[in-house]
């Protein structure tokens, strides 16, 4: 009989304390014999995708998703130079982030501790668990992985890997634990898991997530979708809003730091958006606008409602004019996603009141919306990005998987001290 | 017909907008007029309050209820006081907690936003009306707070002062909304507004707080009890430990830093318990010990497993001998609620290792209990005390009521520079 998915979250838990333990060298040389293990066996993790490559083919997968289940040689070394990156990086566990002495001569610190047991619920990327595994460990948490069901075979082979460099440092296998059963139930009862899950993070589709939302008793930090726009403002230089148009709308449009709505101010908007037509027509960008836009923009169709809530994750870009920055600001307020927003101006006025108006996890004055990314912000990874507004708020590294606490040091010092018997 | 909670909720997102765009000066100068109004109008919250202390007395509630709910002049002038230590605190908002320019020349800063809207749910203390009110509106927010029913006069005298304040400063008096429908059902839809209600923080007893955690779909930040130790290891210094068991133990049982068990290091018992023993008798405190201890501690009765989990909130305190510190500490995580916890010892090792083997919000080296306090430890006030281990851990004062959120400036930075055309 299997263990059921209580007790190993009970086995995580008991071995996150081990984890905890672990000093700054130790975990980075864990880090760094895993990266030799899937280095070593790349051919066995080779032969397991294969197999999920297989299965998947024959249940009409999209292309997209076969792609993202697909390791191959070059993909394996970026998942162990991934973990070398984040062997590399500062430890988090132990920083002092505050440190001050009391009118009473008591020494108070905050003190960066691991959050306790993370579980990671994503799907068909089989890097995922590495990256997730990497991370929660170097801040010195039990990571619990339930990857999709298309990639287990691959998630198996990299996970018996880095369990093997666990159980080679002495510490127990059970501190990366890798969910087997699929089942939806399964998953329901690993996010009921008060008292002993202590962050879930879900990475994948909307749909994942909103499951994931619904369902969990244990925090959730999350984003759903993202939704970034790039006003550009009457004063805005347009040689410079072309660069963050292009840069955001194209170079991925997959990813959630996209542009997928450009707002842009009636004043420059007979100046601008003709340029900024022929720039995204020429690289293939379909373009829905609004009446008035269209009116410059030749190849534009009609924009929907929709379009303005749409996270398109792909060659497609709403388009609307605005009268002033404040409409600006309440088309962002009533359509956004909370998850990144540029203002391309060379107001400072401007600048300061888009960046105050708005309650986007990050903001920026003439900078692309692309490096809204843990690496890009010098995060050094990413465990993922936050537009839930506690905890964690924006891209997410290392830090964000830890907590921290107060720890006072005295000499004896009460709270109401008596004059001695 | 009254408008439903999910109307009011909106409303005071709506509101929590003004809220967020006022100036540091702006907030002051709205909590320092609250505090005049409370001091002007204090007859008739005393008037209020007397309707709720007829009503409760009929009801047979506790004396210690009762305590609670009973306003008088003095306290009064306290929650007026209270306003004005508040409103003389740092301004969270805007804080840069982080600084950086990334190589590219964007510079990256982090700084803090409010969360939005929190709901406070509560119980009898109805200063704890205008203390939240006073935290949450400082740190930027829109405040929903649903107070126990039998407080319900004298929270809508208090409420509708500290309304008063809000209009007066052109503010829409929604940005504090006083829950008047005190059915569970309206509180479970309360809990469950996510995407709009950002925190719910329940301060109370446990069977409030748990209910709260069960019903909640929106973010809740907590604490169920405070099961504190202190551990006097072989090392200490008996008349430091004595100072820290009578602080402990004795200036306020009630409260959750009050100590709760004692652990005692068997080669310090002997010279230990007797003087501990005849110290807590002197105060009245009444002792449950385990064997080893009863020999030592004639007026002690034996301590059952329940005692060395329960918080007493009273002059009562659960003994235990252990053979050594790892055997404290493992009395710790089984026992312990992640509050705060206590070592006097005079050796650096044992308090180096007892600091970073339990996992406690608090942990204290030679320092009384009592100081996990946000006054006591610097924050200027206290919303609450968490020890869920996710955005705040231990206890929260303006900063866990506001989020850090990325901005970034740059000269038109992108990601993929391309060449000019």
């Amino acid at each position: 009989m299997k263990p059921d998915m209580k007790s190993l979250a009970l086995a995580c838990r008991e071995a996150a304390v081990a984890v905890a333990a672990l000093g700054p060298a130790a975990k980075r040389d864990l880090l760094l014999d895993m990266a030799r293990r899937i280095e070593a066996d790349a051919a066995g993790i080779l032969v397991a995708n294969a197999v999920d490559l297989r299965r998947a083919e024959g249940s009409g997968i999209s292309a997209a998703m076969l792609d993202r289940l697909r390791l191959d040689p070059e993909r394996i070394a970026g998942v162990a130079r991934g973990l070398r990156e984040v062997a590399a990086l500062p430890d988090p566990v132990g920083q002092v982030t505050h440190r001050d002495t009391r009118p009473n001569g008591v020494l108070v610190e905050r003190v960066r501790v691991p959050l306790g047991v993370i579980a990671m619920i994503y799907e068909a990327r089989p890097n995922v668990t590495v990256d997730a595994a990497a991370l929660c460990l170097k801040a010195g948490n039990g990571v619990i992985l339930r990857g999709g069901s298309e990639a287990i075979h691959s998630n198996r082979a990299l996970a018996a890997l880095l369990g093997d460099a666990l159980a080679a440092a002495g510490l127990p296998r059970s501190a990366l634990t890798l969910v087997e059963d699929l089942r939806r139930e399964t998953m329901v009862e690993l996010l009921q898991l008060t008292d002993i899950v202590d962050l879930a993070i879900p990475r994948g589709g909307e749909g994942l997530i909103r499951f994931v939302a619904e369902h969990a008793r244990v925090p959730v930090i999350k984003h759903y979708k993202g939704v970034c726009h790039l006003y550009v403002d009457r004063h805005a230089d347009i040689e410079l809003a072309l660069g963050l148009l292009i840069d955001g709308k194209t170079t991925r449009p997959s990813a959630c730091n996209a542009l997928e709505t450009l707002l842009v101010h009636a004043d420059i908007a007979e100046a601008f958006l003709p340029r900024a037509a022929a720039a995204l027509a020429a690289h293939g960008v379909e373009m829905r606008a609004c009446e008035r836009s269209r009116a410059l923009i030749a190849q534009a169709r009609a924009a929907s409602e929709d379009d303005y809530a749409a996270e398109f994750l792909d060659l497609v870009i709403a388009i609307r004019m605005v009268d002033d920055l404040d409409a600006a600001i309440a088309h962002i307020r009533r359509y956004g996603s909370d998850h990144t927003e540029v203002i391309a101006t060379g107001d400072e006025g401007s600048a300061r009141r888009f960046v105050e108006s708005l309650r986007s996890a990050v903001v920026m004055v003439n900078a692309s919306s692309r490096f809204s990314d843990g690496g890009e912000l010098g995060l050094g990874a990413e465990i993922g990005i936050s537009t839930t507004r506690l905890h964690a708020y924006g891209p997410m590294g290392l830090e964000a998987l830890t907590i921290e606490r107060y720890v006072l040091r005295g000499r004896g010092q009460v709270r109401h001290p008596r004059t001695p018997p």
